[in-house]
C-alpha cells in the first residue's frame, strides 16, 4: 500500500527521496527494443532492434536524422519519442536559421533535459517514457549522449539501452578501448555484433535493422538495405568463424 | 490493489513502464467487430463486418470514406472514430486547398498519432477507444496504416482489427503474398473470405458487411449492394466447392 | 472494489475496455417509462407511456415537438431530454433561417451524438442519462433513430426503449413488416398495441400516454385527448375480441 | 462500501443509472417541516408549518411572496430556498419591465428546474436541497407546480412535501375532488385540515402556520395573525364536532 | 467509513440530506466560549464571556462594534468572525454613504446569509465556522439576530450561543417576558446573571467579560471596567442574598 | 482512520468543528526553539534561543528587526517566517511613507492574521507554520502580541512559545508583576533567566542567545556579542548565588 | 496508513507539524554522492565526487561556476540542480548589469530559499530534491551557505553532504580550527582528505573528483586534471604515511 500512493503522480517523493514515476519511467525504457551507439573520433553509429507488431506489419523505425550533424536512437515508448523528436529537428532548424550552424550538441541535450524535467514537476504531467541515445558531431568532435526520463543525461563513448541491453553493454565494455580509431565501417560491425549479442535468438536482417551513422564530413544518414545485408552477411560470417 | 491505481489515469506508469489506460482502451478496439484491409500494388481494400444493436436497426457503418484518395475501417468505440474520422476529412480539404493535392497518407497518419498521443499526456484526458485501418493510394503507392490508441501506427501489408480478428489474420499470413498483383475484385474476394474466418456464425450478407476499395485510378468508394452480393455469394460458393 | 474505481470517471476505461459510466447511464434510460416509435414509407409515430409522481399529479410529458418535421419520445432523466431538446429545437431554428428548409435528420442526430461523445471524453463531465427516439420525415423520408448515452446512434424501422420494453420490442418484430403502407392511424394503433404489451398492468387512457405523429404533408403533432381516447378504445375492443 | 463512492459526486451515476447526490438531495427535502398547496379553479393556497429552533426565536418564515401573482412554499434547506427566491422575484421583475405582464408561470418553473439541472452537470456543484410549491394565477388560469433537486417538476391539483406529509397528502387525495369551485376561504381550510392531519402533535397557532393565497382577481398575500388565528379556530371547532 | 466521506467537502449531501461540513461547523460555534443577547422593546444587550490563552495574555474580544446602532457578539473561530466583522462594518459605511441612513438590520443579516450559504455551495469552500448574535436597533425596532454556519438566520428575544449555554439559555427562557420594559442597566443584569449560570465555575470579572449595548437614543458602546466591575458586584451581591 | 481524512485539507472541519490542519500547524510552532518576550511601560526584550543544525555552521536567526519600533522573535518553520518577516517590513515601509509614522502595532497584527486566516481558507494552501512574537512600541505605549498559525493574536505582559516553552512560561509567571518600571538592562536579564529555565541542558552563550530590545526613545536593535556575553555571565552569576 | 496520507503533498502537515514532503525531499539530498566545501579568511574550496552511471559514462558534474566570484556544489537530483543553478547565473548577471558589481551571497541565497520556500506551499508542486553548497567571496569576506528543500539555508566554515557525508563531516569537525589561514592549495588537500575519508572503497581520481576554488583576487574555476591528479597523489602519499 505505502509505496503505491507515492508513486502515483511525479510530485510526490517517497520517504527514501525517490521519484517512483520517474522511476517506472525508466522502466518503459528497459521494456523498449534495444537501442545503441558507439563512436570513434570521427565517427559515430547509431543501431536499433526495430520491432513489428506483426508478421503482416512492416518494423517500427527507431533511428531518426535530427539533422545532418545528428540523429537519434530510441528505447521505449515511440510515440513520446517522436514528439521529441519533433522537438530536436525544430530547435536544429532554429539555430540554422539564426546562427547559420549547427546546434551544439550539449546545449541541445541540455534543452530536452529540461523538458524532461519539468515533467518531473507538475502534478498533471508525466515523465517522457522514453530514452534516446543522440549521435552527433560538431566542433568540439563526435559524440555520443543518453538522455533519460528523470531530467538527467550522460556522455558515453559507447552505450547499450532497452531490454536485454546487458550483453550488448559486456561486448562494448569489452571492446571500446579499440574504437577510437576505426572507421565507420567498422563501428557499424562493432555495432552490430554488439546488437547481436543482446538478440540473440532474433536472426538480424535488414528488416528489423537500423544503423544510423554519423561523422567528420559525414552526413547523418541510415544505411540502406543493401549495406545492411552486406554489413550483418560480414559479421555472421565472422562469428561463425570465430565459433 | 496495486494495479487498479496505476490504472485510473494516463499520466501514470505502472512499475513496469506501461500506462495501463492504453492498455485498456486497446482492450475497446479488441472488443469492437472484426475490421480487416489489404492491398495490392494498385489498389487497398477495407472489409468490415457491421453490428447492428437489434434486429430491428439498420447495421453501424463501420467503413468511411475521408477522401477521394482515403477511407478507412473501424474497430472499437464508433462515437471516437467519428470523432477522428472528421478530423482527417478536414485536414484533407485543408491540404487540398492549399496545396492543390492529396495530403500525404503518412503525413495524416502522424497527424493522428499525434493526437492520440497527446491524450496519453494529460490527466483530465483518457485514449481514443478506437482502432483505424487507413487504406489510402498517394504517389508513393498504395498504403495500409493501423493508428493505435498508444499513438503508435504500422504499415501493413494486410492486417485485421478487432474481436476474433485471430482467424481473418491467420487467413492473411496465409495468402498475402499472392495479393500483389490482383485486380481489386480479387482483392475483394480474398477480404471476404478472411472476413468470413472470423465470422465463422454470422452469414455474411450485402446488410453487414461494408467493402471499400481505393487504388490508382480509382477513387475511394464503398461497393454498393448489387455488388456485395455478388461478391458475397460467389465466394460462398467458391467455398462451398473448396469444402 | 476493481470495477468500483474504474466507474467514477468517464475518462477512465476499465480492464476490459469499458467506459463504465457509459453503462451506467444506459441503465438510467433502461430505469425510465417505456417509449417506442414506428414507421411506415410516409409516417412516424412516436409513443410514449407518461409518468406521474403522484395520483394528486399531472403526468410528465414524454414526447416533445422538436420542429415541423421532427419530434421525439424520451425514456431516462427527463431533465437532461429537455436540455437535448431545446438544443435541437435551437438548431432547427437556426438552420431554418440559414438555409430556409428543414434541417437534414441525420445531421441534426450527429451533432446529438458529438454533444454526447464530448461528455464521455471529460472528467469533470456526466454522459447524458437519457435516450432519445426522434421521428421525422425530411427529403429522403421517414426516419426513426435511436440516440445513446455512448455518442452512438441507429436508424430503425421501430423500436422500444426503457424499462420492460422488451415486450413491446417483441411484438413491434412480429410486426414490422406490414407497417411499410401503413396509414398513420393504423401505426397508432400498432404502437398502442406494443405499449400495452410493455404496460400490461397498467390500463392506457388518454392521461399516461402520449402519440406524436409526422408524416409526408403532415407536420409533427401530438394526438389530443379525444383522439387518444378514441385510439385506445379502438386497440381495447380488438385486443378483447382477440382474446 | 460500493455506494458511498458513486454517491459523493453529481457527475457520478451508479451502476443502476441513479445519481445519488440528487437522491440525498431529495432526502434533505423530506427532512424539512411539511408545506402543502391546493388550488380551484379561481385560487391556490400554500400552506407551511414553520420550523423554530428554540422557544426563543420567531418561527422561520416557510411561505414567501415573488409577486403580484405568485409565491411558493418550500420544505428543505431554507439557505437554499432563499437564493431560488431570489432569483425567482428579479425574473419576474425583468419579465414585467420586459413585457409589461406576469411571467408565465410554467415558463419560469422551467427556468428553476434548468437551474437545478445544471447542478447535477457539474462535480463541484451540488444540487439544490429544497423542494418548491409554487402557486400561481395567469392567463391560463390557477397552478400549482413542485419542483424538485433533480431538475424535474410536476403540475399538481393539490400536493404536500417535507416531514411526515404523508397523512397531509391522504387528507388531499380523499377531498382534492371537491376542491375546484371552492372559494380561497375553504381552500385556506382545506389545507390547515390537511397540515394538521400531518402535524397531529404540534398545535397549529398564528404562530408556527404560514398561509399564503393568491387568485383571480386577488394578488398574493400572506394571512395576517388576526386571520389565522380565525381560520385555525373554525377548524379546531370542526374537528371536534367531527371526532 | 461512510459518514466519513460524505463529511469531506460542502458538496456532498450525505445519505440523510445532511451536509455534514456544515454540521461540523455548527460544533466549532458549540466549542467557542459563551455569548448571549437579550433585548426589550427599546434597548439590546450583548454579554459574552472573553477566553485568554493563558494567565499572562489579555483576553480576547468577543464583543464587537458594527456601527452606531449595531453590535455582535460571537463564539467560534475568531478569525473567521473578523472577517465578517469588517464585511458587516464596510457595508455598514457604505449604507450610510449612499443613503444618509442606518442599514436596515435584517437586510444586513441576509447579506451575511447569503455569503454564508455560497460557502456550502462550493467544494473549494469551507462554512465559517463561527456564529453571530446581532444586536441592533433601526426604524422598526430593536432586534437580536443570529446567523449560523449554514446560512439561516433566526430572530430572537433573547439567546445563547456557545459552550455550555445550556443554563444561560434556561436562565433567559425562565425570565424573558419580563425583559420586554427594561431599562438597558437592568437587561445588563440579566445578561450577566445568564451568563453567570454558564460560567459557574469561572469567576465573572471586568477582564473576561464583555457587554455591549445598544438602543433607542443610545449608540452602541462597550461597558467600561467600572460599569463591567459595579455591574458584576451587584449581581453577585443580588445572588449571595438569593442563596 | 477518521481523524486522518479530516486532518488533509484546511477546508475540512472534523466531528468537533476544529480544522485539523490548524491544530497541526501549530504543533510545528511547539517544535520550535523558544522564543520570548517580555515588557514594561517602556521597553520590550524579545528572547531566542537559536538552533545551530550542525557544530560547524553558525546559529540560525531567530529574532528580527521590522521597523525602527519594532521586532520579532519566532518559532516554527524559519522559511514561513522569512516570508511574514518581509511583508511586515513592506507594510511598515509603505506606511511610513504614506503617513510619515510608524505602522500601529495592532493593526498589523490584524493584517498578519488576516493572511494566516485567508490561508485556513482555501482548499491549495496550507495554514502558516509559524508563531510570532511581536515586540513594539507606538503612541499607546509598548506591545507585545503573538500571531498564531489559526489567525488568532493575543496581547500579552509576558510570553514564551516554542519547545519546552513551560518553563520558561513558569519563570515568567512568577515575575511578570514586577517588570512594569525596569528598565530594558533588568528585563533582559529576566528574559535571559526565564530562557534558562527552558534550556537547561544547553550552555547559554553569545552564539546562541539573540536578544532584541525596543522601547520609548530606543530603537529596536539586537544585543551585540559583548552585551550578549556580559548579560548572560551577569545571570550566570546571580542563579549561582542564588542556588 | 497514517502518515502516507500526510506526505502526498506539500500544503499538508502531519499531526507533530512536520511537512513530510519536505522531509523525504531532504532524504534525496542524503542519497546523492557526496559534496563538500570548507574555507579559510580568504579562500572557500568545494569538493564532489561525481557519480557514473557505467563504466562507459563520462562522471557527472557535480561542481558548477555560478559567478567571477561563487561557484556550487550539489548532492541530490542533478535535474533540480541545473534548474537552480540556471536561476543563480542569471540573477547573478543582471545584478552585475544592474549593479555593476557582484551579486552579495547572503542575498542571492535568499532568493534561492524563498524559491525553495514557495514549492513548499503549493499542492501542485513538489520540494526541490537537491542540495546546494554555495562557496563565494563577497565585500563581506568568504562564505559558504547550505540551501535545504525546507527553504532554510545556514552558514558554515565547512560541511558535507549526500551519501556517507558523515566521515567526512568528522574529519572537518576535526580540522576546521586550522583553515583559517590556509592558502587554498592547503584548502584542496583537506577537502580530498575528507572526501576519502566519506569514499573509502572508492579509489580518488582526476576523474571521479571535481574540485572549485575560489578567493580573495581569484575567480572561481574548476581544477583541472593535472592539477586534480597531483593534488590526490600528494594526500596518498601523505595518507600512506599517517598510517
Amino acid at each position: 500500500m505505502l509505496s503505491v500512493n507515492y508513486s502515483l503522480s511525479c510530485v510526490t517523493f517517497d520517504p527514501k527521496g525517490k521519484i517512483l514515476q520517474v522511476e517506472y519511467a525508466k522502466e518503459a525504457v528497459k521494456q523498449g527494443s534495444t537501442s545503441l551507439g558507439l563512436k570513434s573520433n570521427d565517427f559515430v553509429v547509431l543501431v536499433s532492434l526495430k520491432k513489428s507488431p506483426h508478421d503482416l506489419a512492416s518494423h517500427q523505425e527507431k533511428v531518426f536524422d535530427i539533422d545532418d550533424h545528428m540523429g537519434i536512437a530510441i528505447a521505449g515508448l515511440t510515440a513520446d519519442a517522436r514528439y521529441l523528436c519533433k522537438f530536436m529537428r525544430s530547435e536544429c532548424l532554429n539555430y540554422w536559421y539564426t546562427h547559420d550552424s549547427h546546434h551544439p550538441t550539449e546545449r541541445l541535450i541540455g534543452k530536452i533535459a529540461k523538458k524532461a524535467q519539468i515533467k518531473t514537476f507538475h502534478p498533471a504531467k508525466r515523465p517522457f517514457g522514453v530514452g534516446l541515445l543522440v549521435g552527433s558531431v560538431d566542433e568540439t568532435g563526435t559524440h555520443l549522449f543518453e538522455s533519460c526520463p528523470s531530467g538527467n543525461y550522460y556522455e558515453y563513448v559507447a552505450m547499450a539501452i532497452g531490454a536485454r541491453s546487458q550483453s550488448a553493454k559486456t561486448y562494448l565494455e569489452k571492446n571500446f578501448e579499440q574504437f577510437t580509431t576505426l572507421s565507420w565501417q567498422e563501428l557499424v560491425k562493432h555495432g552490430l555484433k554488439a546488437l547481436k549479442a543482446s538478440a540473440q535468438e532474433t536472426e538480424l536482417s535488414e528488416h528489423n535493422v537500423s544503423v544510423g551513422i554519423v561523422g567528420k564530413g559525414l552526413n547523418f544518414r541510415l544505411l540502406n538495405n543493401d549495406e545492411l545485408r552486406a554489413s550483418i552477411a560480414e559479421i555472421s560470417d565472422a562469428m561463425d568463424v570465430s565459433e
